[in-house]
Parts: C-alpha cells; sequence; structure tokens
C-alpha cells in the first residue's frame, strides 16, 4: 500500500435530468463521484453512506484500486469501526467540490465553458440528494446508515429532512443543524481572504494563477480553527521554525507553528479550487435545519429514524459542544434512541481525523448495536 | 463631552539620545506621547502608568483638553477605580505605535524619510522602558502602579523585570508572560493578511493607498478572536445582515455578524498604521518574559513588588485563563502578595473594555487597598 501508487477509485453516477438545486437554478449533465469498499448484500439492505467534510475527496479508505490511504482509513475496513465485511460503504465527493463531482470548476454543457461562478447557489441540501442520488445509482432503496464529519455532519441531518424513511440509522460527528455567528464569522473572513485576492479576478482565474495568497490566508486560519490551542502547546509550544521555513522575508516565519500553518497551506493549494471553496463555504453558512419545518426536533421526528448517534468534541472551536448537545437533545425529543458522546480529544474540531481510538470505539459500538 | 469636538491632550516626552532597543539598533530624536489625569503630589509618590492594548492612542480618558470619550473612559476619573482624586494616572502610547510615540511612520532624523521598515525591531520591553522614561520626564522615580490590559499586560511585567524597586504595585489584565502558539499561529496569520496585499509594497505604500485588503482582514480576525462564541450568538444569532452593508458582490455579507465585522474593520483602516501594527504585533510574538532570568517566579521575585493584581477572563481565546493563573501562581512563589481574579465575562479578551463593572470593582478594590 505505498502512497506512491496512486490509482483511481471512483465511480460515477449521473444525477437526474435536470438536477434542480434548493435556491433556484439547475444543473444538465451533472454526476457525483464516489469510492466503495464491501460488498452490496442481496437484499440491499448493508449500505452505509459517508458525506465528508469540506475538503476532502471520495477517497476515505485503501482499496484495491487506489492502495492509497484515505482519509479515513483506520476507519473503514475488515474489523474496523465502519466494517466491511457486513456494510456496503459508499464515500460521495460532494456535489460542489472539485474531485469528480459536478462543480464550478465542471464544464456547462449549456456554453461549453466551466461553470466558475454561473454554477447555481449550492445548498447543503443539494449535497444531501446528490449522494441519495449515488445511493439509488447502485440500485439502493433505503440505507443501514448515512454517516458524516463536520459539513458532513449537516449533510446527513439535511439527508434526514428531505429523505425521509430512505435511512434506519445516523451519525452526525462535529456537525451542527445551524452554524453560530462565530462560525459564520471566521468562514466569512476565509472567503473574503479569496475574493480580495486579485488574482481571484470574481472567479475567471485560470488554473495555473490561482488566487494563491487568498486560498493560502483561507486555510492557515481553517488550520487554525480546526485544531486547538492545548493541542498546539503539546505539540509546537514556542520552539523555533524549521529552517525550511525561514523566508527570512520582513515578519516572515520564526515559530515551528507557522511552518506547521505554511505545510498545511501548500498542500490545499495544490489540491483545491478556489471557486469550489467559495460554494461549499457559504452553503455551510446559510444551511438552517428548522427551515425544514417547525423546529429541528420536529423535523427530525418526520425522518424516520430508528437510531442516532451525534459525537462531539469538548476542544472544538467551530463547532462547538453543545451544538452537537441541542441537536442530541432534539433527537430525543423526536423520540428517536439517541447515543450522545462527547468526547475529550484534545484535537478540536478535527479530532474525528486524528483521535481514532476515541471516535472509533463511538462509531464501530454504535454500528454494531444496529 | 461631545465626542465630535476633538481635542489634543496629548504630552511629549522625549527619550534619552540614543535610545537602545532590546534586540539591537536605536532610535535618535525619539519621543512618546501620553497624556494624565489627576494631579501629582508633593511627594510625587502617587502616579500610576497605564500601558495599553495594541492599537489604542494614550487618550484612555476625556479631560479639559480633549473631552472625547477615551478608550477606558469609565475607569479613569474621580471616584472611579482608577480614582484621580488620589492618583496622578499617565497612560502612554506605546513606543512603535503610530498616534504620537516614534514609531515606523516618524521621520527618520538620519534620513529625513520615514522609518518604515528601517524602524529597529521593536521589543516588549522597549515599550515599557520608554514608558519608564515618559515616567521620569515627569520627575517621578517610583511609581505607585503599573497597569497594562493584553499587550499592555506583558508591558507591565517587561517593566517589573527592567525596572526593579521602580513601581510597588502591578495589575497584569488579560496579559501573559509568554504567548502560546494558538496565538502566535493567528497574529502571523494577522501579519500575512498585510504583507500578502500588493499594496503593503514591503512597507513603502502610501500613506493614502495603505494595504486595505490586508489590514481589512487582519483587523476582522482580530475582531473575531477578541470576542467569544457565546457573546455573538447572543448578540447577532443568525439575523440578516444590514441593508448598509450588503454589497451584492459575490460571497458578499449575508449575517448580522459580517456587517459588524465590516464596520470594525472600517473604522480601524481609517486609524492604524500597517507597519506600526507588523511590529507590534511581532514584539507580542516574541516576549519571553523568562528570557530575562531563570524563570518568571525568579524574575518577578527580583522586581521589588509589594503587591500584585492579576485579572484573566474565562472566554478568552487569545490570552487564555491558564496563562493569567501561572502568572499569578508566579507571583506567588516570588513572594509577593497576589490577586487573581478570574472573571466569567461573556466578552472574550476585550471583556475588559466592556465589563466595566467586574473589572472596576477587581481594579478599584485592589488599588483602594493598596
Amino acid at each position: 500500500m505505498k502512497d506512491d501508487v496512486r490509482g483511481d477509485a471512483r465511480q460515477y453516477v449521473a444525477l437526474p435530468e435536470p438536477f434542480s438545486l434548493r435556491r433556484g437554478g439547475l444543473l444538465r449533465g451533472a454526476r457525483v463521484a464516489c469510492e466503495t469498499w464491501g460488498e452490496l448484500n442481496a437484499e440491499r439492505s448493508n449500505a452505509v453512506l459517508l458525506f465528508t467534510g469540506l475538503s476532502p475527496t471520495a477517497h476515505a479508505a485503501s482499496s484495491a484500486l487506489d492502495p492509497t490511504h484515505g482519509w479515513w482509513e483506520e476507519m473503514i475496513g475488515p474489523e474496523r469501526p465502519i466494517d466491511t465485511r457486513r456494510f456496503f460503504v459508499i464515500c460521495v465527493n460532494s456535489l460542489g467540490s472539485c474531485f469528480g463531482s459536478t462543480g464550478p470548476t465542471s464544464i456547462d454543457p449549456a456554453t461549453g465553458h466551466p461553470y466558475r461562478l454561473s454554477f447555481p447557489e449550492l445548498a447543503v441540501e443539494d449535497i444531501a440528494s446528490a449522494g441519495y442520488e449515488a445511493v439509488r445509482g447502485f440500485g439502493i432503496d433505503t440505507l443501514h446508515a448515512v454517516v458524516g464529519p463536520s459539513l458532513g455532519g449537516m449533510v446527513v441531518l439535511a439527508f434526514a429532512a428531505l429523505h425521509p424513511g430512505k435511512t434506519r440509522h445516523l451519525v452526525s460527528i462535529s456537525g451542527t443543524a445551524a452554524a453560530s455567528p462565530f462560525a459564520l464569522a471566521l468562514r466569512s473572513l476565509q472567503r473574503e481572504a479569496i475574493t480580495r485576492d486579485p488574482d481571484w479576478k470574481n472567479g475567471d482565474y485560470s488554473p495555473s494563477e490561482p488566487p494563491r495568497n487568498g486560498m493560502r490566508l483561507a486555510r492557515k486560519l481553517g488550520t487554525i480553527t480546526y485544531r486547538s490551542a492545548q493541542e498546539w502547546s503539546q505539540r509546537f509550544g514556542r520552539a523555533p521554525v524549521d529552517a525550511h521555513y525561514r523566508t527570512g522575508a520582513p515578519f516572515g516565519p520564526v515559530f515551528a507553528v507557522e511552518g506547521y500553518l505554511e505545510a498545511q497551506a501548500e498542500r490545499f493549494l495544490r489540491s483545491f479550487d478556489a471557486n469550489a471553496y467559495l460554494y461549499l463555504s457559504r452553503a455551510m453558512d446559510r444551511f438552517d435545519l428548522a427551515e425544514h419545518g417547525v423546529n429541528v426536533a420536529e423535523v427530525l421526528g418526520q425522518a424516520g429514524i430508528s437510531s442516532a448517534l451525534v459525537i462531539g468534541v469538548e476542544s472544538d472551536l467551530l463547532f462547538p459542544l453543545a451544538e452537537q448537545q441541542a441537536l442530541a437533545n432534539a433527537f430525543n425529543l423526536a423520540g428517536v434512541a439517541t447515543q450522545f458522546v462527547p468526547l475529550p480529544s484534545i484535537e478540536g474540531h478535527d479530532a474525528f481525523l486524528v483521535d481514532i481510538p476515541r471516535f472509533g470505539a463511538a462509531l464501530g459500538g454504535f454500528l454494531g448495536s444496529t
């Protein structure tokens, strides 16, 4: 399983023609990229649909077609928390993203040119519905479970609201029914860093000249809000920056943490599209589950879910624990058998990527009980 | 006391010639701007020196010469927590700032041009020493107390280390003996937003064409980290933005909190110099009180201080309460009579500007007991 042998395990599912978006606009010729692990059983009843955070691909774990490590490698596989001896797992690249699913970088069949800002406004609900279409593309009507962390933790709630009865179980990890103004402020600043970069050109940058400075700042701010002060005090302290990151430029990096941010930003710059980032970020801001009914509990009560697992992290700044607590309370109020697992991980919002022992135990235990 | 009648109450104290800076370099013809309230007594023993946070001027309170409200208006005056019936209060504009004290916008007498990036590297210790020179300019040898919030809460510690025996009492508010990597990361990102703005021009921008976008992003990030998620949830929730801030630009403001950030940034853009900001921000990063001795407690034990008040705020993200707790512990270990006041204010790092009842009670009580 060498990381330098990158294959491509993506499969593509065409979306219904046209595919109407929640806030107006429609897509023609749109598709969703996904990867799968395990086998669909004869009853087509063992499927687990996994939605991602803002930036990952559908490559959640390695497979024969793509042996590189996935973003949730330790979580998916035989005898792993999402056990592929039992479950058929589908991970979808979010609609609006840039890793195979239709998004702002895709060609608009009406013009022959990339959508860029002519892509219609994206909603979290559209990501959920596109994911469900992928499921139906595999001949599956009802899921065993939907699972999602971060943005994915919002998408699973949209899925429940829009497709009642189509999943028996639901797992929302470090998500929220509606973002707080603190999270709105942080994301608006990330978007502004990009849109004020002269290289953004109102979305019309060339792929070889993207708004690098804006993307760099946006990703660094993201990285700061995805982790925690406590983790960084242990990990970096006030150690000096590696020589590699010493630019000698005025006010350039001095401390180790500055080099870490730079490395994160560089990696992101090489992979993510600025317009896709803007669309997904705005979609997260505008999502409000309560719009689908009288209130969150009422919406969840109509979703036909048997049991729910809600996980949150004490050190999460961006999706604070109180929001997962409120979500779990709403599930309970809706009469859904609910497990609320607050975790003491110190890795903040990103803990689901790092603290595999704690998250694996919670997720594996829940799925094992279903 | 109308806000539109702005006078100028600043006095200027020349610094010794030359004035050597801690990290090398020296200044000629340098000065410090300050304002005062109350009367110096015959023994010259009732002076309280106030250092500011990163961005304020020396105008901490109104006076006959400048009747506009100051940044700590409710804290300074007769029968107020810093009671001017008893104390002679001096507030200094930090060396390196841009409101009358010598800084990067000042003319370098050696060239006849503004220093800009030829200004020597600034240290928190330099701000402390320049403040002490201002005090000596008033014929004062020993202070009754030094007081400082935020950056000022670091400067008072540098003052104690550099000028032992020159203050009897010390108040450090929402300060730290050395910033955590989380704070370093946030400040490095604010600086990068400015230095990557093409209008920064390596510090050679004209005053009429400053790096507005970078300063805007830096201040918005500052504003986010100066307050708290809890306060904003109560204050803004998910309310829509005021019509005034609806630009109609792609990905422009939608929520009320985005308009608030914009208003804060606009105000800052009109007043603060980008290079001064960079110098002060870097100085805060590099400050480490332990450099002055074996460790923080040993340094504080040599400062000849009778009593200390350390205040911190539970919701402070940037200067977390654990750092003020550690500082208070070090004072105690050093044998200084220490009061540690952790406050439950929800306004985060900026609480000292907002939660006047709590801060006033702590500060007034402490000074009253000295």
